[in-house]
């Protein structure tokens, strides 16, 4: 049987080359990445997964942590990595996180006890200094959704004032001046940066800030439900009402509607995240679009090239999100509640 | 600092009952469980997870294979599992098969590699055959949503065609007489079963079997709306649908609304699985609940228990969907299409 040994010599260029041409390495050149193939087919060499994790400096594993997966947002994050995996010929392993600091220590030592060289890291319960004393031990450690100061380039953000801001602003525009914010109850940044976002677009826009009512809850279908019927309860004045996500708008509508409300026509509702189920939810949902695919493709990449030893020239990478206009958002009623 | 050696002696019990109690082994006595965890806090001994991995037989770590973790019912299924392995201390790993042989093959490989004993299996793409063999070499291998002839004991499976006969049987109750079908595309059992299903109760009610249209398409929202424009393109009068799944059926209702069809006045609609979003949708989903978070716990438990090579009194598990009416599904309106 063929070994690599003898692919090199065919080939005429080093192991090493073999070996990065094998692992899809992007350091090789297209002419040595023929020689090699050429050679791989005419010597019939079927590089073995075992055989080409102990050849590579990389392991063929990489790792992820999300919140949980059962989450449709963690979901497109999880579909968009593993495609990437796929196309490098890499296994993909996943552990949730569930935003608790033991439970996501235990995941990314888990994952790194398994040898996944490159990891793709979404952490929210854990202090940027715990973070960044993992990434120097692991140097293909990405972290996603998270800005780490002392390792920008090892991050890749959203901009969660700005979505949270802009989708607040379009309600302003369509005339709502009582507007609702659903929030999530967990402590992370995400959550306080859109709140903040809701709170400085109605400061900016001169509204009355009495008028600001949060609600926090979990953020799915169920936590939705819960805060509007709070938010109902309570008797406040709102027209619209700003969704921490996709899911827990879902859960919102459901109650207004079971409740004789009208979506949009007496009460604009919209999410977060731009899930699946957003573009098929009655309203069609307004939200704001979380390009997560792209952001955990690009940090697959990077984890990808850091963990082969590969000098970055990454910075910081922030995303924004974008407004998408469907059907649960529109001009504010006469005032009547 | 204490061992698990001054534990057992303060206990006065082996170390080999220490161990099952700290690994949570059902095969403990209550008054061993007890003392040891007094002599466990009287000492503060905290069991080193690797170490109790090197002491116990069984690795801490639990693998499992679903068709795609982006997927709500897989979701569903993974947080169970999840729930279980935390509620024992294990830590999960997760790989995606879909659908596909060589992705199936490479996946259960990669999870054995990485030492999961206890391993939950979703494989629809490999052989009976090839998966017995996996078994045997596996003795904490559980397969979940198939039955192997040769190991029924090691498996948790669905009756598919009871749960499709059951809600096309509902529609004919309520006046249907053209019910289309819209299928999975995929080449498996689960898809087979469930258009037998289908077919076997129109024809018991003597419908004509000329009106069976059955399309199949990719099990997602994205499929359901493929589908739905296919029957509608055809021209083939139908004035119910049962869908493969949740996630089709919101395809559908959605095309079906935009091509100003009423739901369910004009159409019934009715899915299949009941994910989370079901009771979401407008209108809310008639479906089959298949209660994958039951099985997939009992799954888990039975694949912890077989790891630890206790011996099984388990038979084949075989679990029932069940009809959940909500407002997707009315009597059937008068012919007029």
């Amino acid at each position: 049987m063929a070994t690599i040994k003898d692919v090199a010599k065919l080939a005429g260029v080093s192991i090493a080359t073999v070996s990065r041409v094998i692992n899809n390495s992007p350091k090789t050149g297209e002419a040595a990445r023929e020689a090699v193939k050429r050679a791989m087919e005419e010597l019939n060499y079927s590089p073995d997964p075992n055989a080409r994790a102990l050849v590579s400096r990389v392991n063929d594993t990489i790792g992820c942590m999300v919140f949980d997966v059962a989450d449709p947002f963690f979901g497109a994050m999880v579909k968009a990595i593993e495609t990437e995996c796929r196309a490098h010929h890499k296994h993909l392993l996943i552990g949730n996180g569930s935003h608790d600091a033991a439970q996501e220590r235990e995941t990314i030592e888990l994952l790194i006890s398994k040898r996944c060289e490159a990891l793709i890291i979404h952490s929210k319960a854990l202090s940027n200094e715990e973070l960044t004393a993992y990434a120097q031990k692991s140097p293909g450690m990405v972290f996603i959704n998270r800005l780490l100061p002392e390792l920008p380039s090892r991050c890749i953000w959203l901009d969660n004032h700005y979505g949270s801001y802009t989708i607040t602003q379009h309600l302003i525009e369509l005339g709502h001046k009582h507007i609702a914010c659903v929030a999530s109850k967990y402590d992370i940044e995400d959550a306080h940066e859109r709140i903040r976002g809701y709170q400085d677009a109605l400061r900016e826009s001169g509204l009355d800030q009495d008028e600001i009512a949060v609600e926090r809850s979990e953020p799915n279908e169920e936590g939705g439900e819960q805060a509007i019927q709070n938010l109902l309860g309570r008797g406040s004045p709102f027209t619209a009402v700003v969704a921490y996500n996709d899911a827990m708008a879902t859960g919102i509508i459901s109650v207004l509607i079971d409740n004789g409300f009208r979506v949009p026509e007496d009460v604009s509702v919209v999410g977060f995240d731009d899930v699946i189920f957003a573009r098929f939810s009655r309203p069609k949902l307004t939200t704001m679009r979380y390009p997560i695919s792209m952001m955990a493709s690009k940090a697959t990449q990077m984890a990808m090239q850091l963990a082969t030893g590969e000098t970055s020239d990454h910075r910081a990478q922030m995303f924004r999100p974008v407004l998408v206009k469907r059907q649960s958002s529109a001009i504010a009623p006469q005032e009547t509640r």
